[in-house]
């Protein structure tokens, strides 16, 4: 008997955390993921805000870290628009347009990629230094790893991307 | 008789809309598109802009949807720095300092991409959100397609980017 | 006998001048090199900001180039964060946690880099546009390169990234 067929990996890194890129970065993960591709995401640095949780505070050690996480809370109902923000009116306007086009939002669309198994995983350097604990992230997000986990992953990966 | 070898393939998505990201883009495509690589360039979200008409006015129904395609009008001449914008004097500095160093423009880069075969497609589901039909894009750019064509095209290319 | 196994490659392109997306760019250059791959890094626009030198001006001919070479002055000790720069303040406290965190700076990055073998390149389409001759960069940077050359590298690697 014949093994079955590798399946085809993609590996993305969502580096920003703006509205925008994470909603292009989980329509590409969740598509992929459909089409029978093993889909990695790994979480860095602003990007950390797309699935940190959206409620409670985070405890970070240090005036500085806490400063930090007040100014940069994060959380998926909190990413704003790269550009036209206007203050957060440019925001609400295209998360209307998401909902009247019947597009998920980032939440659900964090929900379809976990039941469609893709691997959601911070970045545990960028946690060190943001003073990020695992708590900070919502459920369903795998165990913190690092650049060497990435590199390994996308290594064996037919697209990497970079967000 | 042997087939001929075939194509390397290269394609990237352009997220960005901005003049200098625009120009990284075209720059990567029609070199590689000369040194007998087989292109696709993807267009999303603001990247859109890029390959907008320049002129007349883009129909779009709904108050929203018409508030956001007058304040994100696009087209290659409205393109603007994602750096030293200053008002708009830092882009018309580039700008000059693309023609006094005889580079091509945004608009003398697409007719390259265009004859050296590049193929240019607009992101359906990004258009869909924006309220973007066909004829909003300038002549020679194809058909709309959505996040799984492009992944198939990537699947089956040595190098795929997100710009 | 045979040839010992050929090295993975990994290229990645810093369009970026952002000291956040510098970070990323070098904590992934270095431990892939720390991990036996072959590593380039490609500058290009504000990513050349990155490995100018800190000291000295630059010599560009003509009054827009020398407006230009001040404004966007770089060097290591010179980048800011793409978020939350707040006049300076974010980027203080980003250096800050760094050093307290004991991540290397920029600076101590491109060192380890060099020491580690990963190649460094300007892009020369860029040097060419913004005025930049060989000596604005600092020491351990290779000879100016095209898109060319980092599209060969890019076909002969496994992963490449955008940055």
């Amino acid at each position: 008997m014949e093994k079955t067929a590798e399946k085809v990996k993609f590996t993305l890194v969502l580096f920003s955390g703006d509205l925008d890129k994470a909603l292009a970065a989980f329509i590409l993960a969740t598509t992929a993921a459909s089409m029978g591709m093993e889909v990695t995401m790994f979480f860095t640095f602003w990007g950390l805000n797309v699935i940190k949780r959206n409620q409670g505070g985070i405890k970070s050690k240090g005036v500085m870290l806490r400063m930090l996480n007040t100014l940069n809370r994060g959380g998926s109902e909190r990413l704003k628009l790269s550009r036209f923000n206007m203050l957060g009116l440019g925001t609400w306007m295209m998360k209307r347009l998401m909902k009247q086009a019947k597009y998920p939002s980032i939440d659900e669309f964090i929900k379809m990629a976990k039941d469609l198994g893709v691997k959601m995983v911070p970045c545990s350097t960028s946690c060190g230094l943001l003073g990020l604990p695992d708590d900070a992230f919502r459920s369903g997000i795998m165990d913190q790893a690092g650049a060497a986990f990435f590199l390994a992953q996308a290594k064996e990966s037919k697209v990497t991307l970079f967000i």
